[in-house]
């Protein structure tokens, strides 16, 4: 038996990634943005468009593939491949999977976008041969998803790994989901945007939005940060640093729950930082949870495979229904 | 095949209660107090004591039970039966299954207290036919357990769980474990005496200690939180409340995580208290978790077993042990 070749497309706010993937190893990719202000039909369009490429640049056509599986920014029903809620796109219960099987006609698979990232990372990335992982994933959201005894944790909705709205600082400031403390609303790209935003207000000083003019950002990217940081702003290093605290007690309370082998920090955050962000993260985290059996040997490491974690996981989570399906 | 009998034993700092259980029933039971004081070797006579008398009992000897399951109050090392830290009994690397083995000569296996009685009430109690469930008991302590995909989650060391060292409240009271915030920190019988004494001195009038000197109790137990509410001593009440809004702020956190189909809140306060102490955690639990996919469905009940959980729990430990083994 040949080792099948899948599409795995990783549908992001921003950008949409598709890649022809055997084995782990992308063999071909393509990216283009997303423009979801432009439509439900204008993003499906697109999606096919750099699909369309990938197949162009592999000389082939879709029958040559066993499948497509993407990974989408919200609330998915993977059996019937509807997307139910993706906040960042303006989606609500729209039909991905039908809509790219219309399209294309081999089998669709549709999952969500941080589930598919961490089942990359843990079958060829950071986390290779563990058999609990968790991974948190740092960008304007916080999100996370865990594996256990070697396979993904859905819970009984299919909604586990909501870590982002883990409250770390009850009464604390207000989240995007209308709650209050959770750690999503001290240590996302937004919420960093914000605090920085509020304490000016307040007549801290700061450069961070003047670096942000520079660069031609309109929000607080990852290299925005860095600059920052490279200038020495105090209160973006201050920022941080409470974010880094709070992400560390998030940490923290996740070791002492599930006992994981490996904790796997991605997202643009880390990829542009790196070693710098996770130290202080760590350092917090082993402060805060129970010091028994071997718990210095608990790893906290960065992703290892950037972008490509989202295709190259869509086709494990493939793989894995293909086998499920036949039987 | 008959459906084996097996000897479940609860060893607690107060109690030891042994039972001759046959699938989740309980047929002759025998409860002994534990008196940890008085060295290893006089605990391990009443450990051995009070099975004795179950066989009595049962007009039985040991080999016609096929094993002897024992949940100790700590760390246990399950391969080797060794019982590697246990504060409340002052034990540590105490070989607990071998002295068993040595005195009865039958299959021994040893499991940590929280684990069996999670176990007991999945499989027999309020849990039963959940896939997912999350075990709280609140006691002196406040100890947890996972159930995942039908099966106890005990982690990469075997320390998941751990859930009474949640952090709910960063740079909050300092814990037995010496970590500020712990949720055992505010919502443990421990803890609660130790605040209703911290606000008494500080001037705050309280009929606690006196309720708990009538009922000639040393410490503050299920029964005289009772009768203080009883009494409407108003700062019993408000520290309550301010234990209950922290074990809601941690069940919401594991919802997030975890996504369990039901929670199940045992020991001693809840047995005493039932729905009137659950209700405001529930509540608390409701505001804090995310709202989406059936998330009302989430059941957060008491726990059925009471006392019984631990030794129903390890005889269900000691048979799928059996069968694992057998082949």
């Amino acid at each position: 038996m040949t080792v099948p070749i899948i599409i795995g497309v990783d549908l992001g706010a921003t950008n949409i990634e598709a890649a022809a993937v055997r084995d782990g190893e992308i063999l071909k990719s393509k990216k283009k943005k997303t423009r979801p202000e432009k439509g439900i039909e204008a993003v499906l369009d697109r999606i096919e468009k750099t699909i369309r490429t990938v197949f162009e640049k592999m000389d082939a056509e879709a029958s040559d593939f066993s499948a497509i599986c993407i990974g989408a920014p919200g609330a998915v029903e993977e059996e019937t491949g509807i997307v139910r809620s993706a906040p960042n796109l303006g989606w609500d219960n729209v039909p991905l999977g039908e809509a790219l099987h219309d399209r294309f006609g081999i089998p669709v698979m549709v999952d969500n976008d941080v589930n598919v990232g961490v089942v990359g990372e843990h079958v060829h990335g950071a986390g290779k041969g563990a058999l609990d992982m968790i991974g948190i994933f740092v960008g304007t959201g916080i999100g996370g998803g865990l594996i256990i005894d070697g396979a993904p944790h859905h819970g009984w909705r299919g909604a586990a790994g909501e870590i982002g709205h883990v409250i770390v600082k009850p009464h604390g400031r207000t989240c995007g989901c209308g709650r209050d403390g959770c750690v999503e609303a001290y240590a996302s790209k937004t919420a960093m945007e914000a605090i920085i935003h509020e304490e000016m207000e307040k007549g801290r000083e700061t450069e961070v939005f003047e670096i942000m003019e520079d660069k031609g950002k309109k929000k607080l990217t990852s290299s925005v940060i860095e600059a920052s940081l490279e200038a020495e702003d105090l209160l973006m290093e201050e920022v941080l640093q409470n974010a880094q605290y709070y992400l560390g007690i998030l940490t923290a309370n996740l070791v002492n729950v599930l006992d994981p082998e490996i904790i796997v920090y991605g997202g643009g955050v880390v990829e542009r930082l790196g070693e710098s962000f996770l130290k202080p993260i760590e350092r917090t985290a082993r402060q805060h949870y129970l010091q028994r059996r071997g718990a210095e040997q608990i790893r906290i490491v960065p992703a290892e495979l950037g972008d490509d974690a989202g295709p190259v996981g869509a086709a494990v989570v493939a793989q894995r229904r293909l086998r499920a399906s036949v039987g």
